[in-house]
């Protein structure tokens, strides 16, 4: 019998989005482009007596991971080591419940396909309201497009077919359930418009673009981020905000060219996967 | 302007598949599962003024790469470094028309999608019949379970959510485009069979089932395969044939437990990427 596993899952950047609600969660989501990223988090599930959830040896509820394990049937504690902080639009939270998801199915056994998994994460995410589109994401890996929304029996991806150096500096956490819960009318017309910008060419230059036009558009802007923009347009970079963080990334140089000591990753190939 | 781009695409052996033949290349295909493996190729992609490919320095033909280059307006050299042996079940062709495509949409800045690069690379190789499946799979990497034929617009990937420890061992070619432009009926209806098993439980130990079921009732085992998979039996080992090479593959340390020296390699988590 198995006592326990580890998934690593890539952070996700999202650079754009529209809000897709739906009764239904596995047809909940959002349409948008984003970064998958070489930092993310190893989650691992351990058999225990009483779920349990740790970042960094510090007790935390994530609510999509306790819905993972409930649906899984598999009592666990769950630890975290996050190279990325919670809360700032890394997708952490998909990521964990994603994670719990591919390490529980293997610690108990319970022979769901890679699919399904996917499924049991994104509509556990969408109903705790902590994201729409970071679980699908995260599970393809690359610079995946969402074409359409939804968990994978619904949802079309597509990817640009590219790899970056990404710099990011965050400076703390936005309310994702306050934005997608709220008004995104305005939000979702900028998303559909950045998108239909990124189908046209799927290129890194043109996802930056339009991520760039959303973020104006969409009145997600913080003073913070707006200012760190200013100052890599100064030098000539790329860059634009996650959504939803108050955090600003860029590809190549952006942030360190403009002065910035940023952290440093890269574009992560492949999606979450067992270690 | 850009000289020259390279892109890693892995190897893929099949376990088993129906053949699904239509006139249109992105809807023929075939359903199945197999493995991405670590060993793969590299294949660089430099400006040139007339088309030519190598693998490892030697010249050499593969259709499905000139039918890329001349979609993509790409005149270019082709350099193939393969860790694995070409027409042994590895899928090598696909792999390099994969390659190739994805390399010359960056050298070439054609602007095309991931999706769009592997609909390009699986429509050349259908139309060359060197195979029917390989280039999905390796566009997603992993385990995938190909639950629908086609290109990406028309099929449905699922994967088994597990890594692995792979062993092969190579006694050379089986001609694809032999059996898959034959009489596939018997072969397809146990590829169905196979793949129905692997759909109700998503496991390593499920799909080498499948995959030795599907090999003794295709018809397609050769002598040399049949001994080797005894033997391996005999030690408690899980192996099978390569689909379609005159090739055994196992599962952790099938074969060497048999007493041979296997090549070594694991399942790739990414599918092809950009190097």
């Amino acid at each position: 019998m198995r006592e326990e596993a580890t998934a690593f899952v890539p952070g996700h950047i999202t650079g754009f989005f529209s809000a897709h609600p739906d009764d239904d969660p596995t047809k909940a989501g959002s349409r948008g482009a984003g970064l998958t990223l070489t930092d993310g988090v190893d989650v691992t599930v351990t058999r225990a007596d009483e779920p349990a959830i740790s970042l960094e040896g510090e007790r935390v509820d994530i609510d999509p991971v306790y819905t993972v394990l409930e649906t899984l049937e598999a009592p666990a504690r769950v630890d975290v080591e996050a190279s990325l902080p919670l809360g700032s639009g890394f997708g952490i939270s998909g990521a964990t419940a994603l994670g719990a998801a591919l390490a529980a199915n293997h610690v108990f056994d319970r022979r769901l396909s890679y699919n399904e998994l996917v499924t049991l994460a994104h509509g556990a995410e969408v109903q705790a309201g902590t994201g729409l589109g970071d679980v699908v994401a995260q599970a393809h890996g690359g610079i995946p497009i969402r074409l359409e929304p939804g968990a994978p029996a619904h949802n079309v991806l597509d990817a640009i077919p590219a790899r970056a150096r990404v710099e990011y500096l965050s400076f703390g956490g936005l309310s994702t359930a306050d934005v997608i819960t709220g008004d995104t009318e305005v939000l979702s017309a900028a998303g559909q418009e950045a998108l239909s910008l990124v189908v046209d060419e799927p290129t890194l230059t043109s996802f930056i673009y339009a991520s760039r036009r959303f973020a104006r558009e969409a009145g997600l802007l913080t003073d913070e981020v707006r200012d760190v923009l200013e100052a890599v347009a100064d030098v000539e970079g790329q860059a634009s905000m996650a959504m939803l963080g108050n955090t600003v990334f860029a590809l190549g140089t952006g942030l360190s060219d403009a002065g910035y000591e940023p952290s440093v990753c890269g574009t992560h190939s492949a999606g979450a996967v067992l270690k």
